[in-house]
């Protein structure tokens, strides 16, 4: 018997991911939302997989334009993810007062400034229950590759660490509590 | 036109990701690889992806066997997951020599201590060029909430730090400065 529903959720909040916002466009009309559920999928030749709910009125928008992007957050994002999560009012086109945005290859919009940017062309598609697995030929990438990814996990937002700045932080903190100068260090490590 | 192979790997390793064991069990044969190429598909009912390169010995265990665990790795099981991604010289049942493995309810191979195990009965799935694309009903899920995920990105393995933890890692850093004790903080934040 499959788990339940909270079961299900509590699993997937410790898997850690990137909050990316998934976007289309299609003569003028553009929509996006913010998804963690992005999968490498095949190198040669390029794809990756986007799994969008039926439920959300981008999905309709990605089947008519057959395109789309995958806008990798950075950690200054956050507000960007908020409206396209749907945590404002702001619904389609109104959700791009928000950043800046550009095209590569596709048409479909792209983040400036975001960690990365995967302009796909969709090649098939996967109906799963209530979602639509798309799969995409990636015809462009940017990368910004000092940018800090926004990450969620756990139920919060938060980033990467690097495993030797962890043991530094470890060693600062140690530090810290020898000198007095503040007794708890939260980091996860 | 696509991407070339390298403008998709400079994309995918800015794509963070928590790294997994993929692990499977038939008639006794065990196996199983490390992977981050995994997705949350519907939690009604609960489905997760998993792509597998058809070049992986596993592969072929895990179509026979129609069951699979996904291991999510703590920060201290670096070891077993370069065991699974084939950085040592074990193969097949030998992998199973690193951590502690127990099964659930399909007989998958779950790792003790892990931050989170799904254990999945295979549904569907979809061949796409080098890689196959599991669909696992989850069939029984175990969390460790209080363990610090490993995590791969911009080709370093790390772990996830809050956003509150980095304002205080930043202080820290600040202090030690002022009391040059530490010139530099080479955390990504």
């Amino acid at each position: 018997m499959p788990v339940t529903l909270s079961e299900f959720r509590s699993g997937m909040r410790a898997l850690a991911a990137p909050v990316n916002v998934i976007t289309t466009a299609i003569a003028g009309e553009r929509g996006g939302l913010t998804a963690t559920a992005v999968i490498s999928l095949t190198a040669e030749p390029p794809q990756l997989g986007v799994a969008v709910n039926k439920a959300n009125g981008s999905l309709k928008l990605i089947e008519k334009a057959g395109i789309f992007a995958v806008n990798v957050l950075t950690h200054d994002q956050l507000d960007i993810g908020n409206v396209f999560a749907g945590a404002t009012d702001a619904r389609g086109e109104a959700r791009f007062k928000v950043g800046t945005w550009a095209t590569m290859v596709t048409g479909a919009p792209v983040l400036k400034q975001a960690k990365a940017n995967f302009d796909c062309r969709v090649i098939t598609c996967f109906e799963l229950s209530t979602h639509v697995l798309f799969v995409g030929m990636i015809e462009a990438v940017r990368v910004n590759a000092a940018a800090d990814p926004l990450l969620y996990a756990d139920g919060c937002y938060g980033g990467f660490v690097r495993k030797e700045s962890r043991e530094f932080a470890q060693q600062l903190a140690l530090q810290a509590l020898e000198l007095n100068t503040a007794a708890v260090f939260d980091s996860p490590w």
